[in-house]
């Protein structure tokens, strides 16, 4: 705590992009976090070290046997202050799914220092403008040259930086859902609740198909019974019914969303009721079809909330809320990044200043 | 076909271990394949360069989102002979797993063709003893430097060979193994029937717990009713029960391995009944129980085959066969490396000769 991080510093610095014209995740910062684990020494202390590629064996584990996992968290600018949102979180969430994928935890506490130490040497790079914010990505994969199924022995752990335009230029826009009959996403006593990077190539194709019928992203039901809605893309959900603002319950195949968690919380300090429910597919058709359910977006770091404007269930096309972002997401959604970016307080302690 | 490749020599070669000391996977010869894919070209004509490491962004795709896939062959040496054994089934299935993971379609004959150059030139790594080959490793990851989920745009492709030792010594060595009821390793709709890097991070926590209660595998499940019998560790598996050759149908989630299918082929040329069924945990430890179950064992390119001798179901602990190899193992086993190897004549056409 509080020990100075070593830093290597760049020879020459980047010229910072317009960031409204940067599509996500294609333009990273000047210097990244970088740490090497080895069975003898452990986590060897971080250092901060100009953002470079990486060489690697072409028999790293990692590649070949995917135990690698990752995060993501943003900054975001509010004046001269540079704000994160729940970072602990993160890495406690990190540690989850290196447990689960047989890798070396790591020190939750030197990491969150080291994050800060790294934010405030590119806080220039922390975009300023509405919905904008740095994108913040650790990531941790095995790295020994070695072919055997085996936990491997030595990892490198890295935080890389970019910075992002606001996914809908910082405006709710509705999105067209297609229900995923045939491709199964995760089952019980799988990955399915931890970020690892198999789960997200294993997506993939149904997307695609999703995009070739006219959507914009899959809902996944579970892997057991294929009956129950669990995530949509690479997002929880959200439904409102009767007023009451309902998500599927974890049940150890879908990820236990920071956004997820945090909208839970700020719904229930501002007053919603909010149930976590095993909601069957026929059951949300029949409240579409009702009109009971009167809402339904998406959650996620990248673009907190997404609205749902259509939705395909059984080959059935269903309009939500006349495809226009509803109240309840609208009133979320504002309070939220509200608090994200400091114009709002902070009930609950969320918020790291740097 | 008939092109010649491009060679990039190395400055020096190696010194060759002494294959019989060395564990499996971890050493590499002088050289390996290697192809870039972009949009604009799709994948470049490959080349063959010395061994060395890969210059990768940190944000590649492929690490974070595990766009990669890999398959397993040897190469096999008879006097002055070099013999591979059915190539083109591996780079089939590769592209099968590419097609899965929404990753572009190497070119198989291209592939097979640039094989064959590279086991021309590093032929003298191809090692002679007992048991002993040399393993072939082509595997295809995204290397876009991109955070976003979708199909990555650029991609490689290479193939390393690594000189390894008889998984026994080229003897046979029955093992334990752990009938699993809380992890799975995959579902239908997923991607367990493809060798992507995701299903095997994914599987060494069950193993793991295997080996801390004395087992030495795994088998592996069902994911929807985690009833029925599918893999044991990364191999396929077979049982003789009444003289019969018994081995799960593929039904999407268990892999379609190489050695499963030549296996059954040569099962049945020799006049075995061989039936590919949907098995009941239940009726497996029935038959083990009454002892129509003679024989179980695991099929894999690493080892071939590899006998069960015991195994722990629902809390109970059976010997297979006295803990010793059966007979149909052993017939099967000399039998196909006899063919591997090029002792034994070769009536399916199998063997490629270099």
């Amino acid at each position: 705590m509080g020990q100075t991080i070593q830093i290597e510093k760049a020879v020459s610095l980047k010229e910072k992009p317009d960031v409204s014209t940067v599509k996500f995740g294609t333009v990273f910062t000047d210097y990244m976090f970088s740490s090497n684990y080895t069975p003898e020494h452990g986590w060897e202390e971080p250092s901060i070290v100009p953002y470079q590629n990486l060489e690697i064996s072409p028999a790293a584990n990692g590649i070949h046997y995917g135990q690698s996992v990752f995060e993501g968290l943003k900054a975001y600018k509010n004046g001269d202050e540079v704000l994160l949102f729940r970072p602990d979180e993160n890495f406690k969430r990190l540690n989850t799914s290196l447990e689960r994928l047989a890798m070396p935890k790591i020190n939750e506490e030197v990491s969150l220092n080291a994050l800060y130490e790294l934010i405030k040497l590119e806080r220039d790079w922390v975009p300023g403008g509405p919905g904008q914010s740095l994108y913040i990505r650790p990531f941790v994969f095995a790295d020994e040259a070695f072919l055997g199924v085996r936990s491997a022995r030595t990892y490198q752990y890295n935080i890389i930086l970019s910075p992002v335009a606001g996914y809908y230029g910082g405006q709710l826009d509705p999105t067209a859902i297609y229900v995923e009959d045939d491709f199964v996403r995760a089952v019980r006593g799988g990955v399915g609740d931890i970020k690892c990077a198999g789960n997200y190539a294993a997506s993939i194709l149904a997307q695609q198909k999703a995009a070739e019928m006219g959507y914009e992203q899959v809902l996944w039901l579970d892997g057991v019974e294929q009956k129950y809605v669990e995530e949509v893309g690479s997002m929880n959900i959200f439904f409102v019914r009767n007023n009451e603002l309902i998500t599927p319950k974890l049940n150890g195949s879908i990820l236990s969303g920071i956004t997820r968690k945090s909208l839970i919380e700020l719904a229930e300090y501002k007053g919603y009721t909010v149930k976590e429910e095993r909601i069957h597919i026929d059951e949300l058709q029949a409240g579409l079809k009702d009109g009971s359910v009167t809402e339904i977006f998406g959650s996620g770091t990248a673009a907190v909330i997404s609205p749902v404007g259509r939705m395909r269930i059984h080959g059935e096309d269903y309009v939500v809320n006349d495809n226009q972002v509803g109240p309840v997401a609208e009133d979320l959604y504002s309070h939220y990044t509200g608090i994200q970016y400091g114009h709002l307080e902070d009930p609950f302690g969320w918020i790291v200043r740097i």
